[in-house]
């Protein structure tokens, strides 16, 4: 290239006080979770929907011709975020339920009172598959505004073949239609619907001979996940629908050790899980063998708050464990209304003793590789797909250090401009 | 009127799925602070500054011609939020000491590190009127953006006669530019400076003898406000200061038992206090003392969490035994970098059990109140000032319901249309 002119690019995004990305393809644990690449005045070449380079601005203006320039303003720019764990198909919010709690109701008088998840199961079977596209497209709307890129979706609100498929599908057409990249996930193994309370047994042979390998067949999600909690899916029945999910091609995502500690991480490592979610209640012997096993813990800070149970992942053990945690918000109608990945940051390092770095590539790099995206997403870098926030704020530590709003100002996503905010301060 | 036109009025704000606001001019306890006034597909007339009408908007419309028009869009008003309790005059933030917390660093280790609010002291020292002026600028844009109409601002970074009176000339002068409401604090004795580590009782004298009266005699400061603390200002300095600062006419505002039970609860209520803040360590003697003195304590339920401290307000037995509970932020670049109080609504409802209307009182009239302003502000009722936010949520409960962004779409104050978001869903 000596001698040539400027290399013409898509985007040139200029004007980065600081950027700040996690390095590589592979989860990332130990010293390596906190070990960002910090460019100072930096700028960012994008072509064909890819990072080219990543340095000085210095450096890189000179050597590029770009079509767009996209100016950071003296803002941070970080990894688009990934949500790892949303439930984001839902009609109908759950407010009322909120203030119960608020009020001292317990579980049992929250779904006596037509609150939980059946109550989303209610909204969900009552609602067309458009309508349910159509309220997916709005939350999808808010997880750009607030820098999220990619995020995995879960169903398990229609908890029938028809209303399974149906959010499924809602999933797909709003995928497809939005900027954002949605990751679909089976949860059809997320409660026992009313109509199963007395007859449990059969709910699971449903999903074992009929939901699992029809969803599968139409191609609907990439990932399964189950509910695995005594009062729900227990370990046998947890361990017959992941071996079943596992045969037939689907990547295994677990709800897992989140109220009790029933050995849920134990199963995710023996069944070679993508990711195991949750884990307030994991045992020592759980992050080991989530540890041998590779597989990535998905840590959810807000939820326990939210739940107003004061237990919190043991995520410094996790670490000091060899595990490579991921964050995500656990966005739902009932134990999370929030999609903030940027909040999430603050409290991973409030709740869970994560420092700025440690949360950032928690929340894009090792996300990516819990979805089987790591070499593709969730770090800037020559090759890799550029998904990138730009932040009106000096430091990627002003991530964890200032909470309450958000401090997206533009998102590129895939090397297009998807995202700018308005003219106020908040 | 009857028989007459409809009644020209400045504004009308139409669009309202839902008003939500409490009721009078006092602080409210009890069963009422939980009773708001609700109102659906309602409006408010505004004129010449205040609120002139508040109902259903199809009796409304017909009998006000006002000169423009503000459409909630199916959102919710309430009353502009009052932030009784900020810290937003200083220069140079802090993230790098959050960080060090966050790796478990100790009070005294972040101390020695230059940390600590003797690092905002440098800070401001080293900072102009003018820059100063310029930081709380941008502050009040982002209070403003986030719904709060009023915020009291305390000194307390400079600790000299001539760096507090620059910090409170900073407070006047941004005060008289910008829509938001300042009421100005002075907190000389929010530390020891460091000129006087080992002579003490000779800076509770300067505050005594000098700065009090000084800053009195200019009028920088309604209110007068101490850190009562063993290892700040004890009990004896602390009485001894706020007995010359009511003497002098200052109103009182003590930062008491936040880290301990030292009985300040019981001291702020003896000098008769407008507001004592923070109150994690009240006992019941003091708990008693504030209702029998009618002092509004302000809860800060951020700052617990931000500390990584366990200890919460007892905020339920607070409104059992008749107190008037406000809330606010304690925005400050050390214990608390938010400016938000829809998140201390949310954090409220989660660490307090507030309800959605107890939280919402409790940041707008109570909170006003305490500011010695419930005749003007808090509530929207006829002849109040029309300070009003438009939430892009369908119903006041989402207040606490949801968190991790600003839902603010326009803010009102006295009247005008200050604020208006952009397109962005975030």
């Amino acid at each position: 290239m000596a001698g040539a002119g400027p290399q013409p690019v898509d985007l040139l995004v200029t004007g980065i006080a600081q950027l700040a990305t996690p390095r590589g393809s592979t989860p990332r644990t130990g010293a390596d979770l906190d070990a960002l690449q910090l460019v100072d005045d930096a700028a960012v070449a994008v072509d064909d929907g890819r990072v080219v380079a990543v340095g000085p601005e210095a450096e890189l203006a000179p050597r590029h011709a770009p079509r767009e320039v996209l100016d950071a303003a003296g803002g941070t720019v970080v990894p688009g975020f990934v949500d790892a764990h949303t439930h984001p198909v839902f009609d109908g919010t759950r407010e009322a339920e909120f203030e119960l709690r608020t009020r001292g109701a317990t579980y049992v008088e929250i779904a006596e009172a037509g609150g939980g998840i059946l109550s989303s199961v209610r909204g969900v079977r009552a609602a067309s598959r458009e309508r349910l596209e159509a309220g997916l497209l709005q939350r999808l709307d808010r997880f750009l505004a607030l820098g999220t890129t990619t995020v995995e979706a879960k169903s398990g609100y229609g908890l029938t073949l028809a209303d399974e498929v149906k959010c499924l599908e809602a999933i797909a057409a709003a995928g497809a239609r939005h900027p954002v990249e949605v990751v679909p996930t089976f949860l059809g193994a997320h409660d026992f619907p009313p109509e199963f309370r007395d007859a449990r047994e059969r709910y699971v042979d449903l999903l074992h001979d009929e939901m699992l390998p029809r969803v599968r067949e139409r191609g609907l999600a990439e990932y399964c996940d189950v509910f695995t909690e005594a009062h729900v899916f227990d370990l046998a029945s947890s361990r017959r629908l992941m071996e079943r999910a596992r045969d037939l091609g689907f990547g295994v995502r677990m709800h897992v050790d989140q109220l009790t500690a029933l050995g849920g991480a134990e199963l995710a490592a023996e069944l070679g899980a993508a990711s195991a979610d949750h884990l307030e209640f994991v045992s020592d012997a759980g992050i080991e063998a989530l540890a041998r096993a590779d597989v990535v813990p998905v840590l959810c800070p807000l939820v326990p708050l939210y739940l107003r149970v004061e237990r919190e992942v043991p995520a410094r053990r996790m670490v000091a464990g060899g595990l490579a945690p991921a964050l995500a918000t656990d966005f739902n109608p009932g134990s999370c209304y929030c999609q903030s990945i940027p909040e999430v940051l603050t409290w991973a390092a409030l709740r869970l003793g994560f420092t700025a770095g440690e949360a950032l590539t928690a929340a894009t790099l090792n996300a990516a590789c819990s979805l089987g995206r790591g070499d593709r997403l969730g770090s800037l870098e020559p090759g890799k797909d550029a998904d990138l926030v730009v932040l009106d704020v000096p430091d990627h530590r002003f991530l964890v250090y200032e909470f309450g709003r958000n401090p997206v100002r533009a998102v590129v996503k895939r090397g297009r401009v998807v995202h700018r905010r308005g003219e106020e301060a908040a």
